[in-house]
């Protein structure tokens, strides 16, 4: 499957060539003819003789700008100056800051801001420590924390690695929900010395967002931080992925008029969001459902259930799904699946394997960046299909719900975040497609339509609160304006 | 002492009074006549019969704040109603807030800031981790870590209600050196913990501001923290105030015409401050210098020296100061002494302890909000009088000095701070002082004055690149504009 050039691969190449004659002319075709494509043309000097020229230019891959660039050198005339990457322009210097909501002119702000004013409020909160959540950031703060074990799809990392996605995070937190979030890069995979950092951190924040951390250890973290917190434990790579899908198979029913329970569900991966994506499904009705990993179906069966690290994530997967025993490979258990679901690895699935499934047939190949069966030839027989690529229609993809959920349980004050307003979130973002817009290749709306953050935001929100006061502060007049 | 009104009390009344009559020219005198000053008078609605108005005042107090409404209700005909409180007010939701860099407006932005541009950064990243520094946050990113053990002059008043003050200090950090810096209350008191958790959090910063933990509790935490982590870490409340401190006394030594090495110097206070004063004046030379506690003397013969939580603390100052084995009281220890230092409580010395120190004597009584010595009373026979106060000149303020400090190191990409560092900070903010503007009412510079940052943060950067590449990264070359 080629790859469409994209602004990810973008260069800005300056470049000097002769005032008179073809050269110019002959940029953009070089670069076209490379398989580029330019989007900016910019003459930043010119002279009689000479003119410099910054072109910027989309490819596909890192070698694919090299050989750009090499068919452009090969122009008469023209001589290469610098190449800059826009991507790794942008991130110089890191793609977020802290700012002060206050102007500090003089002494008198000083002396509000910091010393003396600020011990009054410190002594109001020490009082009433509830009050840390009206009269400091907390109430609107959220660590984004990760120990870098499990980076986008480029594995164990590390922490200083990991820092531009979760800067990434910080700034869609903030683009779609308002939300602050700052990043915390854990030098440590110890999950008891994660647990430990994150609890003690947790005063000035009133959510924490788990992040490309590895399974099953993820598994661990969460559930223990969830029980020894009263702010949400919210692990993205699993309930957010989790959350999205829903929401697209929910809408991708409306478009073949199939009922949740009857589905018959496989799946392809059995780790983080593979198992969150399973538990929401059953919690959302779904009875039938297989689960294939890189060894096959699990089946009750397995001997590597009782061993290894993955043992426990698996045996309960066994215990939970496929009622009726099936064994074998995932290509036997597609046939006659209503529904595949892919959170696993590249090309696992062919055509033929998709033209066996069901009639209309849902497909859902979320490996990136190359999906588990190439989704044109899957849309040649199933009926939907999703992807977590943007140059396909449908795509899955997280921005989706993570600052609406937050959003939703920072207004809702929530103490936990559960399977209820998940739920909620769901149906909240699937509500969004409306039924005069609905149809095969727009099952889930774009991540910048400005109805979804304030959709799934408001349905998280008012599931928390009708959980009650154990959970959620009441009504929206405890939280100032 | 009498408290003058502070806007750090300052309230809005809002009020209605009758259109007609002399309520309205009443309202200033009785505001006046409590004791407080009116800073803002605004008619927010107006009819035939009414006005409405809300009058803001600067009050000494909570307790006075209250007594100025109560004397403006006995105004004939006055209504009160609603009573703000500015500093609250300006602290509600929180007094710092997360930005994007870069706006998020398409699919373009998207892709380069996020997936799937961001993994061809952290890649980069990953195969040569010092790309962080130039990459991401971590470069100009401080970790303001706080116990909440000792807030202020308040005390252990734990984490949630440390938040203000760390926020604040966050804010000035932006708006004197450009540095973001982000709050971690921790919920925890235990050092081996602290010392875990910074540890684990310090791949996203390049400076750690340990802030407001206990002594001596903060003396381990922050060596062994020190030891293991090769970006600087900073406990202010120790270093910050030395080096205001040092600057002080070098400007107030230009005064009276002493040199360092001939004075004798008595301290009141062996806590964290103190400590950290006494060895930052004998590492700039310094010999005779006597240490006061609650106890008295501080000398070889005590016997609290082995035991207790302070004992190696006190055992260091017994080792390394009062050559002359002075025992007794403060009072008996500052007759005839050069310079008296105090960060311990209110009123420990009179104007008779004063007098009997040597001619063109030098009391910095730093005690907050009440310090060691009335200033007025001292400045009777001390030639220079400092305190820790706003509304006395000389104010030794720490905002003085961690802007700048860290930026320096920051500029340096330092991997430590260390005494030749704040030797050197010292030494520029007193420079900051001309000679043409020396006189024992202006040893220190205003925090408000724009040369002392970057004075500062010149000073740290030089000295730290001074150390070498085992130290600071060599010249401004390697930090991209």
């Amino acid at each position: 499957m080629a790859t469409a050039p994209s602004v990810s691969y973008s260069i800005t190449v300056r470049l000097e060539v002769p005032a008179s004659g073809t050269a110019v002319s002959q940029l953009t075709t070089a670069v076209e003819s490379s398989g580029g494509s330019v989007t900016g043309l910019d003459v930043t000097a010119s002279g009689h003789e000479k003119l410099r020229i910054d072109v910027t230019v989309a490819a596909s891959s890192t070698a694919h700008a090299d050989e750009i660039v090499s068919n452009l050198r090969h122009i008469d005339g023209v001589s290469i100056g610098k190449v800059s990457d826009r991507t790794f322009l942008m991130h110089l210097g890191g793609k977020i800051e802290m700012q002060s909501k206050h102007p500090i002119r003089n002494r008198d702000d000083l002396s509000m801001i910091y010393t003396p004013g600020v011990a009054r409020v410190c002594m109001a909160i020490a009082e009433n420590p509830e009050d840390a959540r009206r009269l400091t950031i907390k109430r609107n703060s959220v660590a984004v924390v990760t120990d870098g074990s499990a980076v986008l799809g480029l594995g164990n990392i590390g922490p200083k690695a990991a820092l531009p996605v979760m800067e990434g995070k910080a700034a869609l937190f903030k683009r779609f929900a308002g939300i602050d979030a700052w990043p915390l890069c854990l030098d440590t995979q110890d999950p008891d010395q994660i647990v430990e950092i994150v609890k003690a951190i947790a005063p000035g924040f009133a959510g924490i967002n788990l992040e490309d951390i590895s399974a099953p250890r993820c598994f661990e973290i969460e559930a223990r931080l969830r029980e020894a917190l009263d702010i949400p434990v919210f692990h993205d790579d699993q309930h957010g992925t989790a959350i999205v899908v829903l929401a697209a198979l929910t809408n991708a029913l409306r478009c073949v008029g199939k009922e949740m329970d009857a589905l018959r569900v496989v799946m392809s991966g059995a780790g983080a969001a593979g198992t969150a994506i399973l538990k929401l499904l059953m919690a959302a009705g779904v009875k039938h459902a297989v689960v294939a990993d890189i060894h096959g179906v699990v089946h009750a069966g397995r001997e590597d259930l009782a061993s290894g690290e993955a043992g426990p994530a698996l045996r309960w997967i066994a215990d939970n799904t496929n009622p009726e025993g099936v064994t074998g490979t995932l290509k036997e258990a597609v046939v006659g699946a209503d529904v595949f679901i892919g959170v696993s690895a590249p090309n696992v699935l062919d055509g033929t394997d998709v033209a066996r499934m069901a009639d209309d047939a849902i497909v859902f190949a979320l490996a990136n960046p190359d999906p588990e069966v190439d989704p044109g030839v899957a849309r040649e027989t199933a009926a939907v299909v999703a992807t977590g690529r943007s140059d396909f229609p449908n795509q899955i993809n997280n921005v989706l719900v993570f600052p609406g959920v937050f959003r939703g349980l920072l207004d809702a004050q929530s103490r936990t975040v559960n399977t209820e307003m998940m739920l909620a979130a769901a149906r909240a973002l699937a509500g969004v497609v409306g039924d005069h817009e609905l149809n095969p290749n727009y099952i889930i709306p774009s991540v910048f339509n400005d109805k979804v953050a304030g959709a799934v935001a408001g349905a998280v929100r008012d599931a928390a609160r009708a959980q009650g006061p154990a959970v959620a502060a009441a009504g929206r007049g405890s939280v100032p304006a």
